[in-house]
């Protein structure tokens, strides 16, 4: 059964608020070298093959409930 | 600079609720052949190089702050 991993992350032109505090909070640490944080969702499952291509398939997924495509981008892995 | 890439995940034995409504989401959308959903969060970010390696400064990020090491594991990948 193929594993896919679907990544999430906000569109670059969006401010990314939990990106721009944990930039800070490592900011604190002493991580000063650290630019330019983003943060989204990784999303892994499992899908049974039933004949359609598994990648068309969880791009429908994506765009009916995975992803908000106002905001946000999407990368698909099949992971084998 | 390095651009570089965490997963951070929930450990495979603890139940995901998150995981757990997200897959029955897909299922009401008629996705039946979706199992085993787990969802976390990717953490991107660029490290200027200060002569350090940058996976072992990032795992060192990690267990100080991006990843809770009681319920959680990570993955990094360095993108290059």
């Amino acid at each position: 059964m193929p594993r896919v991993r679907v990544l999430v992350t906000l569109k670059p032109t969006l401010l990314d608020a939990q990106g721009r505090t944990v930039q800070e909070a490592l900011h604190a640490l002493g991580y000063h070298n650290v630019h330019q944080v983003r943060i989204g969702k990784v999303i892994e499952m499992d899908i049974a093959d039933e004949g359609q291509p598994v990648e068309a398939q969880v791009k429908e997924m994506c765009d009916r409930l995975l992803a908000n495509p106002v905001t946000e981008l999407y990368e698909i892995e099949v992971l084998g």
